[in-house]
């Protein structure tokens, strides 16, 4: 197997305004210029960057769902086309009568993959949308192993386990953290990417919308566990790095040769973890 | 069920001289007198604390190993009597032939429990060492569930996460992490204790050993993943924190009301995780 090229990726920490679709679809279009202007091959937006997060009922929510594909991702994707790169974005993602907070990995070709978001706080749009129903999967751009999930996934540190194991080079977070996330924002992604000796990536929004205020601070973490690069707590702005799998796919980290040798993943016990997929009881 | 009155709990990152289990022994009671003086009821020590880590064959190791409980064991159990508190430290456990790295719960009727490191680096004593054969496990003091697990395990985010569904209101991780652990140190306890919405504290020693240098850096975070005390990364220094099991208990975190409620462990959605028991294939 031939090992992919490292890809420069972008995150795009920015403002949403909630219930403006086309508004926010131009600022993606545009940031997605700005990024590939700079070398970037992969763009990531956060959560609900498309829709806004904080709405008030399912009825006002479903409004500004799009089905995957939909107009939206054509757009995204004409844009992709153009620049001959992709783009992670999120959005609220309607399916029939369902409605999902979801995001898409889109390429010049279209929709690479979606995911749906599996864990659901009791906050914003989460309080109406229905909960993800398809498992953990891997996209593939490039050659490189993505592994999407969304915001409050990223506090169970199962969701970056399962796509880690299932091969991922790297986690993309999209998020809508507010206050009260700090210890998500400064120190969840590098242990995720330590953890699983992994990429990870959390791609924040600023801003207030409906008397929430969201922090920032995103950032991305190396397969060390050390923060490449992190963005500030209020302000709109880009940020890149490189992403190499022959790194990701490392999984042995020799330290000192024949004295200091760790493998995070092969040195798993799965034989004593089974108390994590014990179903839930009605007293949990 | 009454709730657990807080406990105060004390952390001693200290320098452990190698083979020298006397002396090893004599600085632990020494520490037990200065926390409890200053109030604390349970002290924690690093791992490997009764005997150092770096040796460098199994036969080496052997000959400062103990049975638990053994001689060592009686000496802490005596001064615990002394004291009326408990306390928890690593050693090297003999069992006929057996050698593990393990950490006791002594209290002042003796051992409460005991646990064996399940997952071993290829690093020091480790290299040598049979791996933890015993299911991970909540031990009880004064009503305050404690889950024990030992350095690299906490680099594996199964190991707290079985703990804390076991009930665990804090995670102790006697550590003895040298240089490359810097991530560990200073982001995966915060992320342990907001993960599970426990206390987690992880104490290192100091000092150098063979080669290798040990970075200090204990901590102890709160369930909101706040870092409530933390030593530095070179000097023998005691750290204390409250322990509320008030709030270790409270999963469901309210912070606004109607709007913003998050339950890290009833919102998990254990059908997905299936892949983290598969058993290790050959090709894994």
């Amino acid at each position: 197997m031939n090992m992919p090229s490292p890809l420069r990726i972008a995150g795009v920490q920015m403002d949403v305004k909630i219930g403006d679709v086309a508004a926010n679809r131009a600022a993606i279009v545009g940031q997605m210029s700005v990024a590939a202007a700079e070398g970037a091959r992969l763009v990531v937006f956060p959560e609900c960057a498309l829709t806004g997060y904080g709405f008030e009922s399912r009825e006002e929510a479903l409004a500004f769902a799009e089905p995957i594909p939909g107009p939206s991702v054509q757009t995204i994707e004409s844009q992709c086309a153009k620049l001959g790169i992709a783009a992670v974005f999120g959005l609220l993602e309607r399916d029939g009568d369902r409605l999902f907070n979801a995001c898409v990995l889109v390429g010049p070709s279209g929709v690479i993959g979606s995911y749906r978001k599996v864990h659901l706080p009791f906050l914003g749009v989460d309080r109406f949308a229905d909960p993800g129903d398809r498992p953990f999967a891997i996209q593939e751009y490039e050659g490189l192993r993505i592994g999407m999930h969304i915001c409050y996934d990223g506090a169970f540190p199962e969701s970056g386990r399962v796509l880690s194991l299932l091969g991922a080079d790297v986690l993309l977070l999209p998020t809508n953290w507010p206050t009260h996330s700090e210890c998500a924002a400064i120190h969840m992604i590098a242990c995720r990417a330590m953890e699983n000796v992994v990429y990870a990536m959390a791609v924040n929004r600023v801003g207030e919308e409906r008397g929430f205020r969201f922090i920032g601070r995103s950032s991305i973490a190396g397969p060390n566990g050390e923060i490449l690069q992190s963005a500030s707590p209020d302000a709109e702005e880009i940020f890149y790095a490189e992403i190499d799998p022959a790194r990701s796919r490392q999984k042995r980290l020799i330290r000192v040769p024949g004295k200091h040798e760790v493998d995070r993943i092969a040195d798993r016990r799965p034989e004593f973890y089974t108390e994590l997929v014990r179903p839930k009881q009605p007293q949990d």
